[in-house]
């Protein structure tokens, strides 16, 4: 308490302040004592095991029960149900008893034992799904020793009151989960990604949350005082007065701008000039349309579907993925829902075939290049897809297409998907669109390759800028060079607008910079009329279009393109923004 | 010997066809056997590792005399004289020499325990350097064991008279100089790259190698027949009778082919229509200069300098740096030589600061990026480029250039070079120019970042095709979707020479299409004057653009490049090259 002040950087994942007290939360297997139990003894010693096992089940049916009417529901229930059923293997609470009774040993000594047996044999396990597994048997275990050592006891109320920031390796969705209802303010995990279990129920509970922040339980002590700027993705460690005093004062006027754009929620999306606009939403998983409600936006512009893959054994079945599409579809009530196929293959995280070696992943086997190297398994996506269109207003996304090839080759899986349902007597829309992701340089060079192949586009500048400036904007060492005002960015996210607009071909822009107000005004002036962004983004956009006035943009959008020096393109985009009155 | 027969896919670093018999270089290491010394015999034990060292030595210094009068002579020595100093290090036969007196175990087995302990000791050093030497000591050693072993011998002749195919994991300079005089047609290896010994040795000696064929040496016996088709990198085994006569024909008429093309060696390089064109050489390495003077090229277009990495326990100085820029200019007699600044990082073996994890190295901290984030090793080779001016008509070109404060940057350690040298009363030439590759999509998409910044462009087509289409073309998993005729490739390269043109900033193309005769006539058609290429492309080159008639070719190209159709594209293609004469 009251010792040096850093700085620690990670994902930033879910956005707001929180100020609050390290809360760490402990990782059991590290903490676990080794005792010998008398020889009476054993049976209370495996009773106490058994009660362990009793009081998560307990915990885990209860959560199932507070947790079923959110839209978060079922990755969640699939969670709970997996980890009750781990409960029940014999494998586990009954090998360990035999342990206890065998070796006269403390509990937690024997469940310590069993694991190491456990996981001996998964890393003999080939199948990459089963080998997955092993992650979840870890995290079932610590939950045991936890009970087991009186360590899931929540934290304590402060004397000074302030909220919790909880801080842990990574949180399960029972951990999270469990947090409902305490006064915590924040999360800070060592690990996880923008689809991690922190992440997903930090943005539901609307906390910050920053992941990624490595080695955050070495470098926090319990009580340390933290601000988490969960925009930004840092967390500021026993900061000095000043600064907490700056950041209470930066999170009343985040609660007061919130409050006063919440208020634009129902207004027309039109500009000054009367142009309509669309506001559409991003969302990572089923989870994020509350927050899509909250704002009111005109559709779902981007809806990711990796989070299939999430806690599972296996790949997602059809019906498991025709009920997340449909429900996502049924919800949106007729609005547009876009629904991106699966993006795998260049994040690890994902990658069922983890044997196989990519030197570059990022310009590797992903996306529609990985989908159509396994066209069984692409088709079964599609067929889920087609079913559930008939729910609502569905358009399909393929990401990452360079090739008309690429799209040849999806529309005859498509026919043949359609033809299969047909055969089967499942129903489906029959104007269900087609749209591809431009975020490789060739596609923007050459859109021609799109027309009389797909519906509409939608510009991801994400990849877009690592690809057309070579840079891994993952990678510290280049980072700085990611710049999204290259005169050649700019050229190739105009160019595809006005492609658009000449051929008829609606264009969406879905990548973050969709998302940043002080951008609105430069894409509105390039032509763009769609825009796709994370839920939280859209008022703050909103905002800024209803003071714009495209007459005037265009022209000055216009002379801004034609400049390559990057320090008068800056100026000209800084005056561009000048015009703009005060949020 | 005449077993099934299989083709073999690896690395094409050396052109030409090979037909021959296999002759597998020992792993010496797998094959020492262990047994005890009598105590009256240690020291004849001693003395035969002493004389084994001393063979060596002696080979070495042979090697060394013959190889002084060459052009690859520089690097060579530095390795025969690292291999020379290993030698005598105590730590190495004295060493061992002491475990034979203390163990009474034999040479060999002393030896494999010394380097045991040597290569532990390597891998507690922190210095990326010094640990690069851990090869070099496991390099010695098998030479060793080899000498002890009496495996050193020369292949045997063989009773069909067909010539030697050396296969082996990996050949060092001393082995691969050590065939010479023999009767060696090619060589394949397991491992090693286009600038690795075997690679540059089977260049210089013009005999076909393929490296890179993974597990070669197991796949392949002593004696089997073998077909070595260099420029494809194939290697084809036990080949059907019908298939080896095939490849006489083929190896018969490259022959003519290759007899007929040296005719055109000084033949003015001068369009049908009367335009010039110059066609200049890329090289690897200063060995590569033969080849060069054989095809009378215009000058070298690209001199990459990464080989200086080559072999070294530390960075090149800079009079090192300096004495390699100089040869290489004194021996081109005033013809312009361009010189690319180190394209270090992305790739491993080059990679000094072997901790840093790339996610994506493609898209990471490499070439201008590297350089300036370790300006003092860049001021050392502009210092050098700079001095090495006044032997010649030198150009300095930056790879992977995408914003213009990445040549401001380069220009002000110019000028600090320039000043420092002046200080120090060393002589430059004031008319250096500066050039920058253009490689990067951003770079090709803004070439106005590159007016008054720079005198000259080359476009990099390997890494400008691999970004723009995002596929790594050295993952087989994406290999397939590398296309040079893609519209967006063809529009960024044909933007490219226009820009310079109206300009006046001169282009030249040095990726590997520019050495693929089938491209000429579209490159010419887009406007490209300066070709630079593998000096072995040069007069088949030469040949096509000796037939071309500029006046026909540009409005042919132009309407080509309006295609967005990959079918109609390479239909048009074809067409355009189909009015060319047979070879």
């Amino acid at each position: 308490m009251g010792g040096i002040s850093f700085a620690l950087h990670g994902l930033a994942v879910s956005s707001g302040i929180a100020i609050g007290r390290v809360h760490l939360v402990s990782h059991a297997l590290l903490e676990v004592s080794h005792y010998e139990i008398p020889e009476n003894r054993v049976e209370d010693e495996c009773a106490r095991l058994r009660a362990a096992a009793a009081a998560i089940k307990a915990e885990l049916a209860a959560l199932k029960a507070t947790t079923a009417a959110s839209q978060a529901s079922a990755e969640l229930n699939a969670f709970l149900d997996l980890q009750a059923m781990m409960l029940e293997d014999p494998l586990l609470i009954e090998a360990a008893c035999d342990r206890i009774r065998q070796q006269h040993i403390n509990a937690e000594w024997a469940l310590t034992q069993q694991l190491d047996t456990l996981l001996e044999q998964f890393d003999t396990i080939e199948d990459p799904y089963l080998r997955e597994r092993r992650a979840d048997v870890i995290q079932i275990v610590e939950r045991l020793l936890k009970e087991l050592l009186g360590l899931a006891r929540p934290p304590k109320p402060r004397r000074d009151d302030l909220p919790t920031i909880v801080v842990a390796h990574d949180l399960s969705p029972a951990d999270t989960i469990g947090f409902r209802g305490q006064h915590i303010a924040g999360f800070l995990t060592d690990v996880g990604g923008p689809t991690s279990h922190t992440a997903i129920v930090a943005r539901s509970l609307q906390l910050p949350a920053v992941v990624g922040v490595r080695l955050a339980r070495q470098l926090l002590e319990e009580d340390d005082l933290v601000i988490i700027d969960g925009a930004r993705g840092v967390a500021i460690v026993n900061p000095h007065p000043s600064i907490v005093e700056e950041y209470r004062l930066r999170k009343a006027e985040l609660e007061i701008s919130r409050t006063r754009l919440a208020r634009l929620k129902d207004a027309p999306t039109v500009t000054l000039d009367g142009t309509p606009i669309e506001l559409l939403c991003n969302i990572e998983t089923p989870s994020d349309l509350e927050l899509v409600q909250r704002v009111n936006a005109d559709g779902i512009g981007l809806y990711r579907t990796e989070f299939l893959f999430l806690d599972r054994l296996d790949r997602p079945s059809e019906d498991e993925q025709y009920e997340a599409y449909r429900d996502v579809l049924k919800s949106m009530k007729g609005k547009p829902v876009t629904i991106r196929t699966f993006d795998l293959g260049g994040d690890k995280d994902f990658e069922p075939n983890t044997s196989r070696v990519q030197p570059n992943p990022a310009l590797g086997l992903r996306a529609i290049r990985y989908c159509l190297a396994e066209p069984t398994f692409f088709l079964t996506q599609l067929r889920a897809l087609l079913r559930a269109s008939v729910h609502g207003k569905l358009k399909i996304l393929l990401p990452m297409v360079a090739h008309a090839h690429e799209i040849d080759q999806t529309l005859q899986l498509l026919a043949r998907a359609k033809e299969q349902l047909q055969r089967e007597g499942k129903k489906f829309a029959e104007d269900v669109e087609l749209g591809a992701m431009v975020e490789i340089p060739a596609a923007a060079l050459a859109p021609g390759i799109f027309l009389k192949r797909v519906q509409f586009l939608s510009i991801g500048t994400n990849d877009l800028i690592q690809y057309t400036l070579a840079i891994d904007r993952q990678d510290d060492a280049v980072a700085d060079l990611y710049d999204p005002l290259h005169p050649a960015v700019l050229r190739l996210i105009a160019g595809t607008i006005q492609f658009g607009a000449k051929n008829g071909l609606p264009v969406s822009l879905c990548g973050e910079l969709a998302g940043h107000a002080e951008y609105t005004w430069l894409f509105l002036g390039m032509g763009l009329r769609q825009f796709s962004m994370h839920p939280e983004r859209v008022l703050g956009v909103k905002q800024r279009l209803l003071h714009a006035d495209i007459n005037e943009l265009t022209p000055k959008v216009q002379r801004l393109l034609k400049l390559d020096e990057p320090a008068r393109l800056r100026e000209a985009f800084e005056k561009l923004n000048a015009a703009l009155p005060a949020a």
